[in-house]
């Protein structure tokens, strides 16, 4: 390499990169505040309207502000009738995930470019993203199952509007509250992966589109966003609260650990799993209890089970109780990263013009591991007897 | 903040965040080298074909790999006819990079996800993104100007059929190895922005076309693959190479640099920038040698007009001659980040590649500068003097 630098870890794992106002993971004490605010507090008396806002603006709204905000969000949630269009064109058998990518993508095309004088990375293109997202994730519900679309409804919150526009019905207030507590609690999470690769490209000026597509690509890894949608895979192989502890015995034997308990940054219970577990309940109790009853048994038996192994942890995480509750919405396992994205989309449009009111461009540097300098080697010299079997 | 960890630069310059065996930047030497290549050598006697051929397999290919690898690229060219249809309605002003992007992201449905089985991070889905990204630049090329999109021709290389994809008509020779250099030259360069977003992606185990579409991203923004587009805009404005020394004067008595010439990584001349010179000048001798010749003024008088400041860099970078090479080749300005991106194509399918061979999350953390916690503040307690003008 030309210039000597600082070698760090490679997973960057513990090394802070930069600052951030919007929230606060303190993973010894199993505490998650967004600017201030603990979520075990916003999950239960707040709106996500209003921790968007507490996000984007830095204060919790007044009621007049609130009630412009709102409206601006649902005037906002209508798609432009070209991405309508697209999302009915699409292969049935698409991944959720990327039909969201795809059309957040797209909607940089109906807006003007910032080279034409538009402010892209503003709060109303986050206002705008943070509308339209569940709309792009309900229209694809719909197509996929051979539905039409439902437009949008501006009297409804974004959760029961999101609700709405998958079944065309006024939602149980139970099911919109759990889903507001999910989005509430999914808001955000200060630098994960997908936020930060969302600020390293805000970093070179790219627009807050490209920003929050480069998150959605992020978030779609199994090892981000996936983990609900396995969950409930998992929930739903064991069936029955029954074969619960047997699961988690066959799982301790195999040496492994049990899908949805432990984090990376939390050493105690993920905070968020607290809020999450309780909404998933109180939901069960109006729709269906199976689900939460074998997530719940599974989470104590593994306590039990799983004490015995040391470098395992016994904590439900955020994706745990997340798939009962998202489950209980009807909400398909595989469209569960779009969900966790609904509610993100505020985080990240907050972190992207955080990023760009104190820009730096995020250019690391790798250390090169590779071939020594060698001399050119012309075509007809080169070794023919190696297989060109190349191209798996 | 919960744990306590190490703090580096926000930017990351200079902290190395892992290795690489694909290109060694040496910005004391000024040398760039692929796999121990020098680009020097590489830009005049490889074609990009072998140069994607050695990012993505380790080695120059033989006479038969490279016939195999030819195959398979002219044979991935074409575009699923949903995606060329959608391109056709998008709107006629939209910028190319978002187009690029969103067409990129939309391959994805086109191809079974992982979770069906499919490998998406594998060399035949790099193969895809390398042979179908100039496929895209072309037809929006064309269908931006109101004409249909032409088929590729599967006995051209890369540089001569994207040539040939937009104007219907066999390119010069010195055309086609002149774009050749170019797309050589912008193959690799270690970890750039956009290269270390699609290796964050990667990261999370998203597959290649999401990291790739993360990586277009990152490079839409004007501070890493926008400036060839700018340095034509100042080109054009300069007009004519008589003007080139007092437009450096102007700028020095506004105190600032001139672009295109300076980089972050090299303290000398940029190494790209000699066989881009070369091939633009070589090009321009049949074209025309006005915007090579204001160029070349351009830097000259940089050279000697800037010498008195010494935070300035007098040097060409690859940007600087790449505006006149990409111009004579009749392409608009706000395609160039385009071309930038059918070369970085092999680079970044390469660097997912290699991420996902010896992954680990990239997961940094942030200090949390924010309001200390606080508690809950009901809707009807808050203060309601400030004027709700928080939506710009």
């Amino acid at each position: 390499m030309g210039t000597p630098g600082t070698v760090v870890d490679r997973g960057l794992e513990g090394i802070i990169v930069g600052a951030t106002a919007l929230s606060d993971v303190d993973g010894e004490a199993g505490r998650l505040t967004y600017r201030g605010y603990d979520i075990a507090e916003l999950a239960t008396q707040a709106s996500f309207e209003e921790v968007a806002h507490l996000l984007l603006f830095g204060a919790l709204p007044s009621i007049h502000q609130l009630g412009n905000f709102k409206v601006r969000l649902a005037a906002s949630r209508t798609l432009p009738p070209t991405v309508l269009e697209w999302l009915s064109a699409m292969p049935l058998g698409a991944w959720p995930m990327d039909v969201l990518r795809t059309a957040i993508s797209a909607l940089a095309l109906f807006t003007p470019h910032p080279s034409e004088g538009a402010h892209l990375s503003s709060p109303r293109s986050a206002i705008d993203l943070i509308a339209k997202t569940p709309t792009i994730v309900a229209a694809w519900d719909r197509i996929r199952r051979g539905l039409r679309p439902i437009d949008p409804l501006p009297s409804l919150s974004t959760a029961a509007n999101f609700l709405y526009m998958r079944t065309g019905k006024m939602p149980h207030p139970d099911a919109e509250r759990a889903l507001d507590a999910y989005l509430i609690v999914l808001a955000d999470h200060s630098l994960t992966a997908s936020t930060f690769a969302a600020r390293v490209t805000a970093s070179t000026h790219a627009d807050i589109f490209a920003s929050t597509t480069t998150a959605l690509a992020a978030l779609g890894g199994e090892l981000h966003g996936g983990a609900s949608g396995a969950v409930m895979t998992m929930l739903l192989e064991i069936d029955t609260p029954a074969r619960a502890q047997s699961y988690v015995r066959a799982r301790v034997e195999q040496g492994e650990g049990v899908l949805g308990l432990g984090h990376r940054e939390y050493r105690v219970r993920d905070p968020r799993a607290v809020p999450i577990e309780a909404a998933a309940r109180d939901l069960s109790e109006v729709t269906n209890t199976r689900w939460f009853a074998v997530a719940r048994a599974l989470e104590t038996a593994a306590s039990s089970e799983l004490a015995a192994a040391p470098q395992t942890s016994l904590y439900a995480n955020v994706d745990f109780y997340a798939a009962p509750l998202l489950y209980a919405l009807d909400i398909p396992p595989d469209e569960f990263t779009c969900l966790f994205a609904c509610g993100r989309m505020a985080g990240w449009t907050a972190h992207v013009l955080e990023q760009r009111a104190a820009n730096r461009l995020i250019r690391p540097q790798a250390a090169y591991r590779g071939p020594a300098p060698r001399p050119w080697s012309p075509l007809e010299r080169r070794d023919t007897s190696r297989p060109s079997d190349d191209v798996r």
